[in-house]
């Protein structure tokens, strides 16, 4: 580590807000140190982001700060648990303090919102990018996994899908939407995407099967159906689409963005018939929408697509990863 | 994630190997999901490393897998912690399968070794780097920290100082060596680290302090002095100086690798006057020395270096975060 960086960490993550009981020693030492309670599992996750790979090189750092934290929470929703405490490997080109205390800021404001702790990190010299690693709780044996679909379970997604990949548009110029309010929301979904963390818990008990929309609803689905071994009929006129994306663009991009525009960060989860009323109850009270997209099939059906009756094969589906 | 990387995941590093029982969900799901046993704590440490900064950009692949771990499971080391985790996230040029065959070989055969599980990660496209964050275990209560120094304290560090500076300045032409077994030995030392995790579990109940050596002697033994408020007389005349680099070059450049020449990854810690004879015991079967190279002082007197009766101020030994 060269000079100086130790006064970075010092002056913008190492902060006291956002103590936990459970974090025993926190940033400062080789290792941070932590307990888990009884009865609890500890689910991990770990995403990098690359300038210009991850986010556009010139993105607000208050955009950043935030954004980086969310999609990883978000993976932790996906599994149903409670975040606890992050890591952040943060690898700069040059020091520079305005971008480092706005950067700082967000991610503390979320920080703060989640009852999390940064318990460590690294910061490093070298093109922008960051690795975070999320530690969340989760009570043993309730974690949602990928694998607990089966045939008949109906497919549920939270939110509203394709918003962020048209925020993106809006960015790079290649969409342009007249009303500043719904210009507004798209790039808000886009930059500050709101990870679905009480709905995750709220889902423990009820879905069988859960995931996060990072990459577009047809490819993060396809994980579930691949680790359940199953198909699924998804019902395109039931996409829940936005009113700002709605008239932002003709159906055909509004559907393209839907399925597979990505980094939506809402959730796809599966839940069996009996479950249905439940769901209802629990996830009501949170303020997000949630709809009914589709059912589980057998694997040999494979995913088909519907609108009305007819069965849709769109050029813009395939996934190298997704057959 | 573009095409053909979740390929790359599953070829090189979603391998059965290393499953270890408190693993519940590995790589393949959105988060993986451990158990911790009762009356455990949890140790992470995180660290980054870049091309050109940490290691050479022709880095063999073999040694940079090996490296890479090696550095971080000397973290865990130093807190007394057993390894058992860990989440890569590497950012890679371009796809070179011989590359990735090397690299995830090595970072295997280690985790094999060691017992430990890659429970995930993610692979972007940029210049080469990686962040690894370790896990590691450690009974309830007994960490080793950096604070527990008291004065009166002995000074200890295990195996020699100084090898690894010398083996950089070999691969850099800095330096030159006509013995092979010598030119061998130092660029192992500087190549393949062993972090020290056996010691590090042996010094639980003995020693007052710990830290793993990364930026030299003089950096990381300031880390204790801070920690624990204390200050340090250091005993030059009794630095363990291996045979290679004492032969390499004279006496003054083996001191100042010695002191701060940075990633021997061997430990330094403080044992109260009490448990040296326990520590000779605990460490005396373990196959690697250990030295006594000093002893803790009151934080009015610094730390000071002692050449026999004579103090020295060397000009190398600052660095900016110990005054």
């Amino acid at each position: 580590m060269s000079c100086g960086e130790f006064d970075i960490i010092a002056r913008y993550f190492n902060r006291q807000r956002n103590v936990r009981r459970d974090v025993l020693q926190g940033i400062g030492d080789d290792c941070a140190l932590m307990s888990v309670a009884e009865k609890q599992q500890l689910a991990v996750s770990c995403d990098t982001l690359v300038a210009g790979n991850h986010f556009l090189p010139d993105i607000a750092p208050a955009d950043l700060g935030h954004k980086a934290l969310a999609v990883n929470i978000s993976d932790l929703a996906a599994m149903g648990a409670d975040p606890a405490w992050v890591s952040l490997a943060l690898t700069l080109p040059e020091i520079d303090e305005e971008w480092l205390a706005a950067f700082s800021d967000a991610l503390f404001e979320q920080l703060d919102y989640y009852d999390m702790q940064l318990i460590g990190g690294d910061t490093t010299r070298g093109p922008l990018s960051m690795t975070l690693t999320v530690h969340g709780l989760v009570p043993a044996g309730r974690a949602l996994l990928r694998s607990g679909a089966r045939i008949g379970d109906w497919i549920y997604v939270t939110g509203t899908l394709g918003d962020s990949a048209a925020g993106l548009a809006l960015l790079q110029d290649r969409l342009s939407v007249a009303d500043k309010d719904q210009r507004d929301f798209l790039l808000r979904r886009h930059l500050r995407p709101q990870p679905r963390v009480l709905q995750g818990q709220a889902l423990r008990d009820l879905a069988s099967a859960a995931i996060d929309i990072s990459d577009g609803l047809i490819s993060d689905l396809g994980h579930i159906l691949k680790a359940s071994a199953c198909g699924a009929n998804l019902y395109l006129d039931d996409l829940p689409i936005s009113a700002a994306l709605q008239a932002a663009c003709p159906r055909e991009q509004v559907l393209q963005w839907g399925l597979s525009g990505g980094e939506d960060y809402e959730l796809c989860f599966t839940v069996p018939e009996l479950n249905r009323g439940a769901l209802d109850v629990a996830l009501g009270s949170l303020g997000v929408d949630f709809t009914c997209v589709g059912q589980i099939t057998p694997a040999t059906e494979g995913l088909q697509l519907w609108q009305g009756e007819q069965r849709l094969e769109p050029q813009w589906r395939g996934y190298d990863h997704f057959g």
